[in-house]
């Protein structure tokens, strides 16, 4: 290992260029970008008549589900499908790898098999990272979600969604709103509306669905939905787990709906040209009315279209972005 | 919305061609026709060495499956692969999509995710209906069994094994026999024979098990099946659902076997040159002797061969209904 | 039938080439060189940037796996999609299929789909051969596995290891430890080594798991496992299935590990150079040290890799060898 690499960031290669895709965390607004400019030229493709392109011929990605989610995973496919990957999915069931060792273990098999790229769910914040370091730094690891670490892809679809829609990130006003304290969705969508530049992102929710720390990404806290939303461009809803509102953390789902449901009425007091987003699935009248989600603010069902877009440049950039590592350190062998 | 529009039937396109597939009830005799000739070629493409055609390169199908059949899937997977598109499947348990509204998000995701098709299995008669006028009119809907309602693809298979094996409809004398009233081949069957032009439509089942309007399918009804099976070219023999059995309906599957089970003997009182039939899996001994099921006449594993053909068919023949009717609208659309 | 093919081992054309793929038992060593040289010279095409060839283009490979296995599915899967195939899955549960009429009926239903190849795992000892033999003869089947019978996939892909890493067989010491009699995985390799040339073949277990008849195999015997490891170059550890332990046939895990666990210190038994193989998955702690499992001695990731290469050249060549079949039995057909 040279000097350069010891240093070089986890998601990097010598080049700087991406080869895992694991957190926006530390990514130069450049690269967010990239990855912005890519998926613009795969909407493209999208809708052509023959959506397909061969950047990833005869690659293997395997989908590596350890937390069921078939939107996700279903995605994921679709996007690499379309660049002409064949795709194995693995649904392994927690239970079965309690166990970092037998996770690993799991993992290096399907590096032997010759996969190339690896998209990992897991419940546990971290997951992924521990993979691209520990178990398989060869392999183009993508987080497709980490317990409430991070679900980075989701962060850049609503990055394309917005510039896409509301143009220049540095003079909009981004509201996201909800149970911030689960989400990781949350977590990915203010890291990277820092580095793009937006210089008021407000967050709004009750007191206990805040974490603490959230000074560091910059961001304004609400807990007021009212005042929150006033004159926003962009309302992020986040989901509600039911589950939750079990644990005691809030009184109702009547009430969470009262306070901070985003309703026809409330949405007077966003911009007129405001766009709605949320990372689905929603449920209706529990945190969003039908008649916003439907309506003509609303853009959640493009985000859904963009999605494949940001998995199949994130997909394609990671593969390349090892290829070239490989090269490089070849080369490298070789002057030694 | 043109005039024209608005009175077209949902399943045709302003050209009369075939867009979704959701039922063959008000399909024309000439299109009918149209697709077991289209399948009759794709029996070619079966038998060669290499089995793929490029019709469908670079669509997405979607498989969204409702309620669980293996067999269904796994021949619409065949099929659509062998057109060369991308398959996803989906088992969408029944409970987390109680709500028609639910359904209606999971659908419109899907359609903005770039898939062109869905194949649609659901245990409500009406489903696919309904997802092709108010869901996704874009995408091309194929009803892979609704409920009680219909299964279209199983309903042209079997006229293309008649066609086949017995040639013209008209002069043919066909009996369907066993559980009419909860099965939806049988309505398929009787609508596509009746279009078709054949004449001589049996039904045979005990009355429990014969659905009230019968008339309107122009057929004869026989609670006798020796009387029934007198000089058929034809036996369709449904599946017994054991679970019917227990509602009470009748008396017991050896009852059921003694009076409506298709024995060599009975066999004797068919056309010598008769086909049996049927859409499988088959109970054994329950609604069809061993020896008949293997026996000579038996067609029924060639029903088999004949149904990818069938779903092959439909699968082009909508996708290309719906890419020439967005052709008409953007053409329609520089007009206006 | 002419009498040559009466006479013809099930698993061989006309041409005494392969074409099922059920057992190493009756395969002349000239076969078993064969499919090592395909499984070489595909473990290049693993390496190469673009991992597909055309082999099976247009052939529909069908995973019909009666028992669940993970593992051996997704290398399977793997195989058939690098040779270019369509691939379908079937987990058939063996509670819906208990009656071998149904397996049959189930089994004549993929093969009128147009299924070119079955890969059948099956908890039946026999159930591959019956499948090619009885079920469908004209369909290449491979045996994923079945029962305590055979793992010929497995047994080959260990072949293919030793070559690779010990060179020729002739001059090699192989021990194989540990569950014998339960072991499918054992009785491959046992007679793959037979036929390949070695001669010296140990076999290292408590008696319990023992079974009778192993004299066929020509091995030797060993109950200490000190004794038997002396000087060799192979180790083949097989899994320890927990559940046999429950059945009292031995006395606990930790009692295992002291008497047949491979440790570092035990490995010192063994020739320096000798290398450490396991089917997988891996009971880290139960059969295998973790620091024999990960150390120098161990090939076990290897294994992985070259078992997707064994997968294809067993693929590609049973298909070769039916279609060759057919070709024959034409013209014979038409010099009748």
């Amino acid at each position: 290992m040279t000097p350069t690499e010891a240093k070089r960031p986890l998601q990097l290669n010598d080049n700087g260029q991406l080869r895992h895709f694991l957190s926006l965390d530390g990514l130069p607004r450049e690269l967010l970008t990239e990855i912005l400019d890519t998926a613009d030229s795969f909407l493209e493709v999208g809708a052509r008549a023959v959506k397909k392109v061969p950047l990833l011929r005869g690659k293997t990605v395997c989908n590596v589900f350890f937390e069921n989610s078939t939107r996700t995973r279903t995605t994921f496919e679709l996007a690499a499908k379309r660049l002409s990957a064949d795709v194995i999915t693995l649904n392994v069931s927690t239970s079965s790898t309690s166990k970092g060792e037998t996770l690993t273990d799991t993992l290096r098999n399907l590096e032997a098999m010759a996969a190339d790229m690896f998209v990992v769910r897991h419940a546990d914040s971290g997951a992924a990272h521990f993979i691209a370091e520990h178990v398989c730094p060869d392999v183009a690891v993508i987080n497709g979600g980490d317990g409430r670490h991070a679900h980075p892809t989701q962060g850049m679809l609503d990055m394309l969604t917005i510039r896409r829609h509301k143009g220049d990130f540095e003079n909009l006003s981004v509201a996201i709103v909800g149970d911030i304290l689960h989400s990781r969705v949350a977590r990915s969508d203010m890291l990277a509306l820092r580095t793009l530049g937006c210089r008021d992102i407000r967050v709004i929710a009750p007191r206990p669905l805040l974490p603490v720390g959230l000074e560091q990404y910059g961001v304004k806290v609400f807990n007021d939905m009212n005042e929150g939303l006033r004159d926003v461009d962009v309302v992020v809803m986040l989901r509600l787990q039911r589950e939750r509102m079990q644990s005691g953390l809030l009184p109702s789902e009547g009430e969470f709906y009262r306070l901070y449901g985003l309703t026809t009425e409330r949405m007077k007091l966003a911009s007129p040209e405001a766009i709605v987003m949320h990372p689905g699935p929603i449920n209706r009248g529990v945190e969003i009315e039908s008649a916003v989600a439907d309506g003509p603010h609303s853009v959640i069902l493009n985000q859904v279209t963009y999605g494949i877009a940001i998995r199949m440049a994130v997909l394609s950039m990671s593969m390349s972005g090892q290829v070239a590592q490989r090269q490089l350190e070849n080369e490298a062998g070789e002057q030694n």
